[in-house]
């Protein structure tokens, strides 16, 4: 997940108090009647994910698949191994209309890169370079370090910034707040004279764990070198400031920006029996970091994806819309196929039912996050009521998913996973995003969350009301 | 900590539930209503350390001792620094009789070292290697991996290990459980012909941090590289090997055992003013670990024992007998300082009161930990209700430290700190074990706890019965 999908975290979910009645003039005790009538395959969907052969399914095709790819950072050999896997395992399940479809990706390369304090004493810091950041001379940069622990506190003391290498150590207070130093920590450093940045890791948790992700520089400000150091590290930093003490650090990264490359969205469906040009949309993106095996994000929410079709294929569950599952392209550079997809779809955006991504953890699911109008929150509450075997049935507002942003700017309802991911920035871009962060359960539940949303939805005599 | 001083939590504390009269033939009920006036001046340790000019006092000795010394492994020139740093420290403090007591210790020097899977892919392990293990050839070693997830498998499959990197993914249990992979499987994989072994840190949680820790070959055995790698790597292969799939690895260390160093254990009082040959000696380890700030592992214990003096001398309290504080040297190799210095002075046994150390942590302190005999316990206990402003009166056994250990075994008896240390093997021998995991608060209250107890029992009409 990126920057961008976590500023809607910030955005509430306005929600429309004045609820109409069901679009098509159905009573609202009917449309509760035929939702209550799934029960029964709900159930069957939640006996077969959790308890039956379908048991720790999810989790042992994300195992195999990130044990044998990787991590898959946009525009790697990595990624497009990872598209090949997924097409061919999607294939040889005997998914419906398996194909893939075409973007352009931003292709950057982190190189070799090191950090060492040099003065007050020799210290080597844990770094990891930040996404679009260019790289070092070759001999890298010598300079003096300058620690603020906030823009406002960089501003007043700009003037000691220049040839600086800036050093961020700005508290943690939630990731959608900090992030920003991540983001913007470089372009702000050089309008001051910086010649680097260095940025505290957007996290409250760290074991000397540096945490990568995109950044973005500003037209007409210079590009300087940026990257993550630990917690540890920013604050001891701060420390030795505090103190009075000279810094000096040694900043060497070999990161490049190549042209972009060739990449595709990766698409399977269960096409629906009545109304297939009808799409509830499910989805995760399958770039991740270039570190750890980008497990949980997002494999996470590639895996119980592709498991949703797998379940209703099991069962012989062909709802009447299409559910389609999307794993998308390079979403870490800021939804970059997510958005090509949209700009080749959004004439059908009529026919797009429901879109929904899990890319903020599959650990223990407690229901879904929702963006809609206030029938279709209505409706999908009683949807959620289906979800009672395994205690998911909560409805919070609102959805989240960069992917998906575009379609529920457009008016199309969106979901996404609600579960418990306090930990989830503890692992996030760094090292430690493995498969050993999830639990085979905990994923056996989320993916029958999603098959039963996704399936009751698309089978609704109704689409949803937008 | 090491493996040595973990050992002693494995056995059990042996009540004496006969209690005799206290020693002397004072009665109980004067024991006890002496022990009960030192309420004020316990108040006064505990309003000058949590709440006064002390607060937060201990934590900041530490903050700038580990930030200007970094971390100190035994042999290390960083250890001489900061025994230089310390005995100048306590010299300034103006504590009585701070000297220097020469010892031998161990120097292993770790060198380069890195490892690489390099089938069924590429994919490089976060290594650390262990304390006392041999080198690799310049070339490093190539081998085919045998995964096992313990000793008993690695018996049954003996046949498949010949010219193998033995990989143990054993299951975390208890530190005092786990850690015998640690520092016993090279020595059980040379056994079987294996040419190096690669063990599972030795913890419950990891964001991909490698644990680092001393490790034992057998006389007669082969000695082969050993390092720990990540549960995420252990786990990863093991799931590898589960699919049946060839693993092969480059390991690569340059370490090396050098002939053993001069060192010195650090010693400074408040020397007592009627039996100043008696003494209640308080302590932590002042080597670490290469990794880290050493900060946890015993920065902590060495901060509390410093400031525990330091605030007898900021109240000019002055008890009967002497509160010495040791800074053992080496304590990681296996309590080698402190056994010299056991051997130096175990004439004077007889007059050794009460033997403390803190090596567990010094986060939030609920009491002590306390191995002596019944009548001994019954004192402390009442010892412990002084701490009750601070909440931390728990009375545990059994006592707990490796520099400690020969004294209690003598028959003295020992206190250790009891806090909430739930997180303490999370950073344990790890990159991670910096400033950044203490608490100024926590640390002001553990230098309550300290200060209290050996100032009592130094100042109390009678030495401790034994």
């Amino acid at each position: 997940m990126d920057v961008l999908s976590l500023l809607c975290l910030l955005i509430g979910f306005s929600s429309n108090s004045c609820a109409s009645d069901h679009a098509g003039g159905k009573s609202w005790e009917a449309t509760v009647e035929e939702i209550s009538g799934y029960a029964e395959e709900a159930q069957k969907i939640i006996d077969l994910a959790v308890y039956g052969d379908a048991r720790n399914r999810s989790y042992e095709k994300l195992a195999k698949f990130t044990d044998t790819v990787g991590h898959r950072l946009s525009g790697s050999r990595n990624l497009e191994h990872a598209i090949e896997y997924m097409y061919n395992a999607l294939t040889k399940d005997g998914l419906d209309n398996v194909h893939l479809e075409p973007v352009k990706i931003p292709h950057w390369v982190r190189g070799k890169e090191s950090a060492v304090i040099l003065r007050p004493r020799n210290h080597p810091l844990a770094i990891l370079g930040l996404g679009s950041s260019v790289g070092t001379p070759r001999e890298g940069i010598k300079a003096e370090v300058l620690v603020v622990k906030s823009f406002d506190e960089l501003k007043q003391r700009a003037s000691e910034a220049e040839g600086r290498i800036v050093v961020y150590n700005q508290p943690f207070v939630s990731y959608g707040e900090t992030v920003k130093y991540r983001s913007s920590g470089a372009a702000e450093a050089a309008k001051v004279g910086a010649v680097a940045s260095l940025i505290r890791s957007v996290t409250p948790f760290s074991i000397n764990s540096p945490h990568t992700g995109w950044q973005d520089y500003e037209e007409g400000v210079p590009r300087i070198p940026t990257a993550c150091i630990t917690v540890e590290d920013a604050q001891l930093m701060a420390r030795m400031a505090e103190r009075g003490q000279k810094i000096v650090i040694h900043l060497t990264m070999g990161a490049q920006n190549l042209p972009d490359a060739d990449s595709f969205n990766t698409v399977a469906e269960i096409t629906g029996s009545k109304y297939p040009e009808q799409v509830v949309l499910i989805s995760g993106h399958l770039d991740s970091w270039d570190v750890g095996q980008g497990a949980m994000d997002d494999g996470g929410g590639v895996a119980i994806s592709w498991e949703a079709l797998s379940l209703l294929k099991d069962l012989g569950l062909r709802p009447k819309r299409t559910v389609r599952a999307v794993l998308w392209s390079a979403e870490e550079p800021g939804g970059v196929g997510a958005l090509q997809y949209y700009q080749r779809h959004k004439e059908n955006i009529s026919n797009i039912n429901l879109v929904m991504e899990s890319d903020l953890g599959t650990f223990r699911p407690r229901g879904i996050q929702f963006s809609g109008k206030a029938q279709a929150q209505k409706i999908m509450g009683e949807v959620m009521k289906l979800l009672k075997p395994i205690n998911a049935t909560k409805l919070e507002g609102s959805a989240e998913g960069t992917d998906i942003q575009m379609w529920m700017d457009g008016g199309v309802p969106g979901a996404s996973l609600l579960n418990d991911n306090s930990k989830y920035f503890w692992f996030h871009h760094t090292h430690g995003d493995t498969i050993t962060v999830q639990d085979p359960e905990e994923m056996s539940l989320c993916s029958a969350v999603w098959a039963v949303v996704s399936y009751v939805i698309a089978d609704l005599e109704e689409m949803l009301p937008r």
